[in-house]
């Protein structure tokens, strides 16, 4: 049976020490989040993660969800008690304003539970993961109306969320979709239509569900401009504003899928269900993008989540499978075997995981603290700048710590041999559940394209021209310093790949723009390089000024993360050069082939 | 439903014009083997392969084995009637000596039958793919009258052969093993043991199974010197040779697996199993090692066998899925939206896959041959030189074919969407069962060793050194030739980066042998890179040449190969500089940690 525990004092290491997060007490929920509550609240929801949530997620995959007959919906046994914990303890709410019942901490402790979450339970996470990304859509677009009658129950979590895009024939390309939505005179409107791959669709959890909708309202223009956004609920609200008769909204089949059994993907059909408008007519996109770049960091840290709880579990594996001789002599002279952890093979792989799952989890919580600045800084600029780089770096985390997490899990697999391909190890899970995370909400060969196209070109370049100024300052401060040497020879080097790049963008794409296309992939695996790269070398100086400081027992922790992250410099970082080769050969030799040739 | 269409026009392209099969035509089987008979041989596997195995691939995947209460084991439903059409066409024995009933033609043939077999039903393909390593174990090290007895029903398929070798506590360290053979005086065992992870271990196809099964004779030494091989079938031959009564080996359990659910990988229980040795006492390692060499090329063809599945269904759904616009603009201004082919980065995915594809199909072919050669001639110089290549490449062609081929068809998921992740689009299922070849067989990672800890130093580096003289020489012949311009760049600039990584083992390796194991893998990635370059100079060399002669309508077949080999080498190479960087740090960073740091 696998097993997770919470990466609490990393997390806290990163918060305080790495990414000062005390310096940002001037925002509101920051000064209430003093280091000793968020150390209690860390605490608790590790205790959450690991001993309620965690113990179902093996036989949540197994049993998976099932629909009956009359259309209803059940999750895996323990998922409706662990998700009444969930509701009783007020996790939902936590950083959510204090008007609609939350307790206003910052959104990054949020995220930071759902890396914990997720990486004890993947399927089980998602159910909260989408009420917040729904809760965040209408607390910036919906009216008071809508937040006032919605909004309650969904930060208690009796009601949960859900998100509507996808249909048969549209996915990537919105502009095509169906469903339509008549107006009723009333201001509300009947919707009509089928969705698929609805995660979270429908389950037994929650009194009522809010279900996000994008449909065309009649007479709308053709193409993304004609689209707009709804909240339909499951059941429509009596007079006093509880669940009361359905609303014409059904589970038509249950998706069976490669991996998160325990969360029901449905086929969702409305059939002239009420809703009400969110936002503006016809600007529905905008709406749902905001819900989408709080939803695209949390699919990022799915993937860090998984490889952080698959490395864990190769590790236990590591030094429990006695197997063979140490190349250098036994280590283990007593006994019939060395452990497999002795062998550098197996240590080139726990370390690949695990560097990059520090740097990733250092560079989640750098890009969410950004979010944060850039809803609540009262400073038009720092707004502007924070708000930047969250966009700059959203398809970054959720390309890279995706793509990686995935990688990483498939690693820690091969790490148990032939166990690892046996269910009841739980490692091939980690991998089924993992790659999900790659593909939903936006493939990550779309989000390759949103940073190429849309990120990059943004307001002439505004945002990269900040990364680039921010990390070639950040080299400048510290170039001098000697125990960075290796951090700095790899930082530099990917940083001026990456530049390369960018400026073979602007030279070649501007007459091609397949050329930007070609890149793209590479470009986003490349600036994830200087990313992380450049979290690894804030890692460095923390640990060695904390070492220097006096490290309070904790030397021997931090000078592995000094190693761990010579590691990722020597061992990682070389990869940058081949990224720029790729990119730098441009398009012409893929263009040429008919698409009968393939 | 995905489909298949087995590459017969590539086969033959490579065996004739690349590889140029006939030149051996000197050796028994190959004479007979003429162009024409080799044409209608594939035709017809690849006819079986598409319209009897792969229609049941999927729901083999679905409905599994099913082990019953009286511990029999029934295959999914059609596999039974297909394995009797396998027997009555005579595949099994199609490279088997005629003396025992086959058909005498060069193994190669077999083994290309087998890439047909495993992209069709890698479940299935592994009953008689078994069967044939057991066969081959038998041919070279069993006495005559175990050959007599056995080895004409195993040639028809009317038995079939399994491997046991792992015990719950020793896989890779088969030193451990603990099953026990006692001798009965009249020249058999009795074998009692446990064996796990035994793949077709028990079915309902075959009238009797042949198991080769790894013991300890009583009082044999300790470790890997004490292991002998024994035949054991499941039921005992009457006086006649026919299946008589139960021989005390019977399936514990099937195990749960990630996929390849049509195989019953089994825990096999052996209670004084009546056994008989195969070759010398205590020299059961080495016999079995005949067997693995055959397997292990045999699992590297699955990692490429699911890889060309994976590409083809991958193909079909760029060009059907019409979503968004090519970036330069509508390529399908009549319909609502383009079809996914006209963006560079599904090209990218497409031709990065077919590009790996075509060059390892070489490269097992050419290795294949080689091992034909080191069996089948007379010259003992030729013999030894192509046994040497075919212990060097083995590693690569296991390891190399298994890594990418699951990459690829990760891949090739990745470009449905969310339907990727749906079981009934069939592209999860290439993922499940693709992942497997990773590990059986001796996971990757020993492979790695294998290559790096015994075959580059055997015989005082005899292999590696030919390999260089080969590929250098190759090099220097068509150095001047401009058409091959971008491959000579890509290959040389490879072969230099191989050998300054195998000159630093040398230099390293001898003082720490750790530091061969921490760059063990990447030179196994390097090695494939230069292997793969080398084919597809050779497909370039054989494609200028046939569209010089005049390419009898397959002109842009044709250049479609050279644009694919450009390809590899702009976009595929470039990784060969990261791996001689990796390789080159060492193995201080990952050894400086203790155990308990991780």
């Amino acid at each position: 049976m696998p097993s997770y525990s919470a990466p609490v004092e990393d997390t806290l290491f990163l918060l305080k020490d790495v990414l000062g997060y005390e310096k940002h007490s001037n925002l509101p929920g920051f000064a209430e989040a003093t280091p000793d509550l968020v150390e209690a609240i860390l605490k608790e929801g590790a205790k959450f993660s690991e001993e309620i949530v965690q113990p179902l997620n093996q036989s949540g995959d197994k049993i998976g969800c099932t629909r009956h007959d009359d259309g209803t919906v059940t999750t895996p046994p323990g998922f409706k008690e662990a998700y009444q914990s969930y509701v009783e303890a007020g996790w939902g709410g936590l950083s959510i304003p204090e008007q609609y019942g939350g307790q206003g901490m910052p959104a990054t402790l949020s995220v930071i539970l759902n890396e914990y979450l997720c990486s004890a339970n993947q399927a089980f996470a998602m159910y909260p993961g989408l009420t917040a990304g729904a809760m965040a859509a209408l607390l910036v677009h919906a009216n008071d109306e809508i937040k006032d009658t919605y909004l309650p129950k969904m930060v208690t979590g009796e009601w949960t969320g859900t998100m509507n895009l996808t249909e048969p024939h549209c996915g990537t390309d919105l502009g095509m979709l169906r469903t339509k939505a008549a107006p009723q005179g009333d201001g509300s409107y009947k919707i009509s239509g089928t969705k698929i791959f609805i995660s979270a669709g429908d389950q037994d959890l929650s009194e009522n569900i809010v279900h996000l909708v994008l449909a065309r309202i009649e007479g709308a223009p053709e193409g993304t401009k004609g689209i707009s956004l709804f909240v339909v609920p499951k059941k429509k609200l009596d007079a006093d504003g509880n669940p009361g008769e359905m609303n014409g909204v059904s589970v038509g089949s249950i998706e069976e899928k490669m991996g998160i059994h325990g969360n029901a993907t449905c086929v969702m059909n409305y059939d002239e269900s009420v809703g009400y408008l969110v936002g503006e007519e016809n600007k529905g996109l905008r709406a749902m993008f905001v819900m989408m770049n709080e939803a695209r960091l949390g699919v990022g840290i799915q993937g860090l989540a998984q490889s952080e709880v698959a490395y864990q579990n190769a590790v236990t594996y590591a030094k429990d499978r006695i197997q063979g001789r140490s190349l250098t002599g036994p280590k283990n002279p007593e006994k019939q075997a060395d452990p497999i952890i002795v062998h550098p093979d197996v240590r080139r792989v726990l370390m690949t995981i695990r560097s990059f799952n520090e740097a990733a989890r250092a560079l989640y919580m750098w890009t969410s603290l950004h979010g944060d600045v850039s809803h609540l800084s009262q400073d038009d600029a720092e707004k502007q700048a924070s708000d930047d780089i969250m966009g700059l770096l959203t398809p970054v985390v959720k390309g890279v710590l995706t793509d990686k997490g995935f990688d990483n899990t498939v690693m820690a697999q091969q790490l148990y041999g032939g166990h690892g391909y046996i269910q009841e190890w739980g490692m091939e899970q980690f991998v089924r559940d993992a790659r999900i995370a790659m593909i939903y909400e936006g493939a990550n060969g779309v989000q390759a394209l949103d940073l190429v196209g849309r990120k990059l070109p943004a307001n002439g370049g505004r945002a990269i021209q900040a990364w680039f100024k921010e990390v070639g300052a950040f080299i400048k401060e510290h170039e001098g310093d000697e125990e960075l040497g290796v951090y700095m020879k790899g930082l530099k080097q990917s940083l001026k790949d990456l530049q390369a790049a960018t400026m073979w963008f602007m030279q070649n794409a501007m007459k091609n723009p397949d050329d930007a296309g070609a890149g793209s992939t590479d470009y986003m695996h490349l600036f994830g390089l200087v990313a992380l790269g450049y979290m690894w070398t804030k890692i460095a100086i923390a640990a060695n000024r904390k070492i220097k400081d006096g490290a309070n027992g904790q030397e021997d922790w931090l000078k592995t993360k000094l190693t761990l992250g010579t590691f990722f410099m020597e061992r990682v970082m070389p990869e940058s050069s081949a990224h720029l080769a790729r990119i730098s050969t441009g398009s012409e030799t893929m263009m040429s082939l008919d698409a009968e040739a393939f």
